[in-house]
């Protein structure tokens, strides 16, 4: 029996629509919309796709956003000024500097300036501040993608306390928190890692099975228990025609994509995964528009909490 | 085969020892000893006791230890006006206010200390700044009773990278910072608590077992994978004489020590976990001496920092 499809593309355009109301009564109330400022330093090309689209759906809420676009000859200094010019302008409610920085800023760049950001606007939740408040289970702000997963589960109905979840991966902006927020809904949650030891056995143990890994294809049908809620994280590009091939069949769609542009974009999760899980994440269409939906209740909540409302 | 038993009050006397000279390093250096600021509110007695023994401990390794004893009566602003102060005192280098606070300064009274207190001075670790840093694996201030674990850990050459570790308890200032403290060093970390299905089961997968919940005896033989380091974070006072016949067995050390007392001490272990474990922190005599040893060592970082030492 195939898997359930978790549409993280209609949820998101669900919550975005739920959000409209509220914004609107923010401006009404308050004289001026939910201000969003967003941070594009350097030629990225993936950066500009994505800082366009958290632009337009930031717009299409009723938000302003502002763009703030810097070559990427610019200094770590000068970043950290107009952060700090941020911060202190009233009118703006969420402040988000898209990674990765340029390599020519340091190592350290992309810490200096998050923990700059006023926790207050850190819509982002990636200050130490707010991590610690989610680790508390206090009011914060928390990373849009683990908090967009929590969202699509709750919306759909999926059950989390009294299960056990398993996170394949332990990042700061997916798999800790993650992990801390299925445990403050009563998961037993594993965090596990390259470092694990079967990784395919302590996976199927999970009920609830995230894969942040960033390996195309990695988690197979042996790491799933049959009718596991499995959700992709990944967002991988396959460039390679026999992978492409390998994972999704001779003359498959995505096989036919790859041959129009060279590259497809797939998940951690490997295709026949679809065979044994009781719902899934698409990759894409999955995961990855519920975490700019997320910025945007993020960046709502930000403006509602400074106003005290 | 019975369990070697990990010698906490030992290893802490040997953290003490090692810490010493670098003490009086500091002192000659900086013209003055690390500063150490007790807070004790109302008269609780186990909280004296701790006090007192934190006292104790910093002035023998070198410190200067001020205690600010305060009636039950002292309302909450007082507190945050001392806290304040002695974020303000160069001459203060960790602040420690004991839990528990009087019940009618209010259920949030505590966070609303903690939170004041200056994260470069926290050093209890229980700031949302320093649980961050430590979620992100950054330099910080650790809670001392995971941070004690783990220096123990280390220095009795247990394994912890590519282990299973399996903490039993979700607490801020033990469960949730242990399992990150064990992730980061590599195992992979399950916390499991009071919603987890077969809880025994979960547990007999570890081979790094903590229990802090709480509970006298409640981690039994049938919890534990033969060979497991099992670490005991619980201190439990038993009043009832069958339960203490129940544990230890009738004419036992601790069935005599009932009889004189009225009570004894035991933690979230099972005396029988002995015959299984391979190695076990004793209660009393475990954890808890570790946890004031790195209250001590702590201190000394907190100190080293703020000079930029």
């Amino acid at each position: 029996m195939a898997a359930r499809l978790l549409d993280g593309a209609g949820l998101a355009r669900t919550m975005r629509a739920d959000l409209q109301p509220h914004v609107h009564e923010f401006t009404a109330r308050v004289g001026r919309p939910p201000g969003l400022a967003l941070v594009l330093v350097g030629d990225d090309p993936a950066s500009h796709v994505y800082v366009g689209s958290k632009r337009t759906h930031g717009t299409e809420v009723g938000f302003r956003v502002d763009l703030h676009q810097r070559p990427a000859t610019t200094s770590l200094e000068e970043v950290l000024d107009l952060v700090r010019s941020l911060n202190a302008d009233p009118a703006i409610d969420g402040i988000l500097v898209q990674s990765p920085l340029p390599a020519a800023m340091g190592s350290d760049a992309a810490r200096r300036v998050f923990e700059t950001i006023d926790p207050a606007k850190d819509v982002d939740g990636f200050t130490a501040e707010n991590v610690g408040r989610l680790v508390q289970n206090r009011e914060g702000l928390v990373a849009c993608t683990p908090a967009g997963i929590i969202e699509m589960m709750e919306r759909e109905g999926l059950t989390i306390a009294g299960t056990r979840a398993v996170v394949i991966g332990r990042s700061d902006i997916v798999g800790k928190p993650m992990a801390l927020l299925l445990l403050h809904r009563h998961a037993t949650v594993t965090i596990a890692h390259s470092k694990t030891p079967d990784l395919p056995a302590v996976c199927r143990e999970a009920d609830i099975l995230v894969a942040a890994i960033g390996r195309a294809g990695f988690v197979t049908a042996d790491f799933v228990k049959p009718g596991a809620v499995v959700i992709d994280v990944g967002m991988n590009r396959v460039t390679d025609e026999a992978d492409v091939v390998r994972f999704f069949g001779e003359g498959s769609k995505r096989h036919l994509a790859w041959q129009q542009r060279g590259s497809v974009l797939m998940g951690d999760v490997h295709p026949r995964v679809e065979e044994v899980a009781g719902a899934l994440t698409p990759v894409p269409g999955g995961v990855g528009p519920l975490t700019i939906a997320m910025l945007m209740k993020n960046t709502l909540t930000a403006a509602l909490r400074r106003q005290s409302l």
